[in-house]
């Protein structure tokens, strides 16, 4: 079971990931990590309770929905009680002692090298090498103790290992966010846990749903489904469709509103939405997560 | 300038990427293919002349729309001509003459090797590293002749770099399909691009349309923009919404219908929705692609 005094928080990646950092912008520094490497792990490690809680990446601004969180929470049923942004940083890091002068390969994930083309391109004579994992690359280097090479990593990657940053935000474009959600297990909290999340309801101003549903396949069926919202003038602040493989012209919606799904209007809202939805499932209520900076 | 009599393709990736097997399912086997690091590079090939047209991959079952390609649509204004969607099937790949027993190492992009966890899993023996691309994995093996190692990519990598298949379709998720739009310069089409591009509409039975239109900042506006194709029976196949960093709630929306924007109540579907848009651009319409095997 889960420590009563300390909160655990699973999260995908290596000690070190941007999802670490999104649970230390949801429940503090004062948490135990528990890195998984796949995403199912970390659901698996919330619905056991050998965890209390994981930071989900649900969706980022330049790579879109991540469809397989959304696949995990309809299938775990573990509710959304917070919502935080991260911006991806990627920061040029290097044991201590290692200058810019000495690196001659360059480790990271194949997404961060390609999100720091510009830096690359000034620096032709760092070959750049793929690995499995951002943070993990920065691991390695600690592990190896190597003075010729660099990873490509957050900043908590360099604090976790001991290694120093030469370069701040080497990324090409700034305007890269993760939205995460936290995740718990239903039912009433214990200890660490209950505490924090009492505090972060009652700080909360604003509060975020999201739900996700399917429509009859007919024109117009989203548009009634949407109109439970709009004739309430509750704003959406998402919405997307998938189509579900095998059962063409069938959609899968995922709606976000601003809103608490038991407030009286919510309520409502979400009735009539059930009227005209096949399935229904509210995913979670959470104040919303602040612009990351 | 692209060639007269055969037509010339870019798309992001090495050869044998998955993106040469749709440019091959939208214009046949007898094209020239132009492989490029970066999705910029590409739309930049087509803006400039140097190719007929792209591959683009827009949206994946498991990861979602790909924004990037978006962004590139907006900027460039190239036209979207055609539609596709292929099966991203997995398989282990080696030189001719290494067996199964032979493999110690296993090479691809990260995002292969994860989608492969069950034959990883029951495989130890293999060891995975990360390489940067699917193909270019293969593609190695081939330039290093190497007879201790294996790649995991597509059939067509295997073709293109004269490997061979030790075990097909090894993904773990057999409905993990990519959706790619052929873009093409604006005007008039010469040669063979014309030829391809008069055969593919003439025997086209279904059209579908894409558009990108951003909405005032008010509860129900989004409602009020789908009323302009939900009251003309016109059905959508996409809506996504997606946050405008720096302006907080405003949203930019990819919309799909099935329809032809010259067709009457297209263009008039397309006008009201003008109305309440703050901006809208049709990226293309195209004959629907069929669904994948």
């Amino acid at each position: 079971m889960a420590t009563k005094n300390r909160i655990s928080v699973a999260f995908q990646g290596e000690r070190g990931a941007f999802s670490q950092q999104a649970a230390r912008q949801l429940l503090g520094e004062e948490i135990d990590v528990v890195p998984c490497q796949r995403f199912d792990e970390m659901f698996q490690a919330v619905a056991s309770g050998r965890v209390d809680a994981a930071a989900v990446p649900i969706e980022n601004t330049l790579h879109g929905s991540v469809h397989e969180n959304y696949d995990h929470l309809l299938h775990f049923e573990l509710p959304i009680v917070g919502e935080t942004n991260v911006r991806i940083v990627h920061n040029l890091i290097a044991m201590p002692g290692v200058a810019l002068k000495d690196i001659k390969k360059i480790y990271s994930h194949p997404v961060a090298l390609n999100q720091c083309l510009k830096f690359l391109a000034a620096h032709p004579e760092m070959e750049r090498t793929t690995f499995y994992d951002t943070a993990g690359s920065v691991k390695m280097l600690a592990e190896e103790k190597r003075n010729d090479a660099a990873a490509i990593a957050s900043s908590v990657a360099a604090e976790n290992y001991g290694a120093h940053i030469l370069r701040k935000s080497i990324e090409d474009d700034r305007q890269n966010f993760t939205r995460f959600f936290l995740i718990r297990r239903p039912g009433k909290l214990k200890g660490a846990m209950a505490a924090a999340e009492t505090a972060r309801m009652e700080s909360a101003k604003d509060w975020k749903s999201s739900l996700v549903f399917t429509t009859r396949n007919s024109p117009g069926a989203l548009f009634r489904a949407m109109s439970a919202f709009a004739l309430r003038d509750l704003s959406l602040s998402k919405i997307e469709s998938r189509p579900l493989r095998g059962k063409p012209w069938e959609y899968l919606f995922y709606l976000d509103f601003l809103g608490k799904a038991d407030d009286e209007v919510s309520q409502r809202a979400i009735a009539h939405l059930g009227e005209t939805a096949d399935f229904l499932r509210v995913l979670g209520s959470y104040p919303k997560g602040a612009q990351s900076k």
